[in-house]
């Protein structure tokens, strides 16, 4: 996962310097189309993604506005699935999650040189450090061979619901291919409503359907998204162009039952 | 195969189910940017695409406007072919070319949960039970455990060219990445006629040459595509550009020969 | 690496023919976002990548302008890599550097068609010709049964950056994702210089810098690329977009040291 899109080949050459050092390696493309150096975006869809990995699954992920600058190259393991990246919070709402789920969370500084690429550029470390320590993952090397464990990652804020008088006050935090628009808003945040009204950009928007045949073809509808958000769609049709969102728009749900 | 772009992780993410449940799969991208719902455009990338594959390749094909809806997930198994996919019309012409070759074409109603995810969603089937549906056939699950047999799937209107005085009407079908418009003229309809004039958005365009380095760069030429369809192009240009050409544009073929 | 997009099924109908000849090669997109025929860029981000792969690996490279004509398909062993690819000039860098280095450089006209798919089209042969031939190179058969060794590869004229009286004067050859951009300028072009000031598009940007990170956000600098090239960033920014930047610019190069 990178947000340096398919044009330049980068992801290519990642993908030449794991395969000569883990051959056979099964790689798979989770998105190289994050918003450049977009935190939260690759945030939120590293964490709603990695589960359905197999087990033992080794997650590169290269959004690093900080490249050549001080910042750490971490690797994690949290549960059964591995991180490679930059300290830069993108792990966040996983550490959060295998905190809430007791699972064992270990982070390592990754400090041992002899585990990356040969000449180590300043302006591309997911070519020189982090496809390199992801292949000796997938090749079994354990990660307190090449770092040094550390407690204090970065964390970032990620944006919370607030509960007003009414309802609740909810911001956009994805805009996806079809133009459906996801909130911060998850199930557990409705409390058992289920009969709300969306209030975004002057729309009066009903809610929750439970699939988007529900209502008739151009109908904006608010639903639980396949991950358990708040998504805000048109039947048919592209919700995010009709009401024009953007990311950290506002969104105000009234609770009517 | 889907429309669901490579921005937001749920391509990977189906890869991530398969390998879970078949690892080591060889997982091939046929197409993710079908434009959103468009199953005429769907079915001709499939149909002209499927048989350069080797013989077992399962076609997991998500376009599914009914997401959600009663319409049927179904498998089939036409030819050397496995197709997992909604019930909705994109298998039309590679069921017809199956009938004209007298080959066996099984058509199953995916109605066994126990070969899906365990929890499913309302608004992502590709994941919860196309992905894991071909990842068994994938392991050698025989399409009868996985449903039950149907000889009513739904079939789409293909548009065929119509004969005229002078020659043929037809009309664009496909326009490319390189802005060649390919139209539903094939070359069985051109009946041994190859002098032909395209009359195209006001443009006479002479065909057919065999390639584009006949002519001219920037000359609009008629030829056969890879596939046997004719098409218009503009040699080492843009033809779409050019004529501002749409999906579903009328083009006249007068035969001169 | 195309030009072909990933919209129309092109390059998937390629790895589905390379895993019918081949199966369980493992296949690795460098680019399929060349711009249209630009054998430059193709040039460029190719040299820059392929020793990135592990040695033996086979570069299928299909930007294709003369398809159909009587451009002659080729396949080269150079040093440790293979490359299979219209007779088009984009080996140029390669088989320099190989000369070089003084690797073995083999040159084959592809001429033996029993190595090719059965039917070929005039307008497809990256499905045709070059995924065929690459795949029997990854099975071991030896480039001299598929071909005919010839010395007369065309080659094409990369720009060079030319010596002024205070420094260089070099041009734009890429820009990338980020709106990072690349010159024609090379570690080695600088000659022990580091103290510089380029002059570009009305900008005076200093360098070099050796790492985004040493200015403020927002700052235009010089620094040197992940390859060894000069390029001209925004930091955490799009420098193209700021300069208006198209390939092919003049950029002027001031030594202050």
């Amino acid at each position: 996962m990178t947000d340096f899109g398919t044009k330049d080949g980068n992801v290519g050459v990642m993908k030449g310097v794991i395969s000569n050092i883990s051959p056979g390696t099964n790689i798979i493309d989770l998105s190289h189309e994050i918003s450049p150096q977009n935190i939260l975006e690759a945030s939120l869809i590293l964490s709603r993604s990695f589960s359905y990995f197999p087990d033992g699954s080794v997650f590169v992920v290269v959004i690093d506005p900080g490249v050549g600058t001080t910042r750490r190259p971490i690797a994690a393991k949290i549960g059964a699935y591995y991180f490679v990246l930059p300290d830069n919070g993108i792990l966040t709402p996983i550490i959060d999650a295998g905190k809430c789920k007791n699972e064992a969370i270990k982070i390592y500084f990754l400090d041992k040189k002899e585990f990356w690429l040969e000449n180590i550029s300043n302006v591309f470390h997911g070519r020189d450090i982090f496809a390199p320590v992801g292949a000796h993952i997938a090749n079994g090397v354990l990660l307190e061979k090449m770092g040094t464990q550390i407690v204090d990652p970065i964390l970032v804020n990620i944006p919370s619901p607030v509960h007003t008088n009414l309802g609740l006050a909810g911001e956009v935090i994805h805009i996806d291919h079809f133009g459906n628009i996801s909130t911060n808003v998850l199930k557990y945040h409705l409390n058992e409503h289920h009969d709300l009204i969306i209030k975004y950009q002057g729309y009066s928007i009903p809610g929750l359907f439970s699939t988007f045949g529900d209502q008739p073809i151009g109908s904006l509808i608010a639903l639980l998204g396949s991950t358990g958000s708040l998504i805000i769609s048109e039947v048919n049709g592209n919700a995010a162009k009709r009401t024009g969102a953007r990311i950290g728009d506002q969104v105000e749900i009234l609770f009517k039952d």
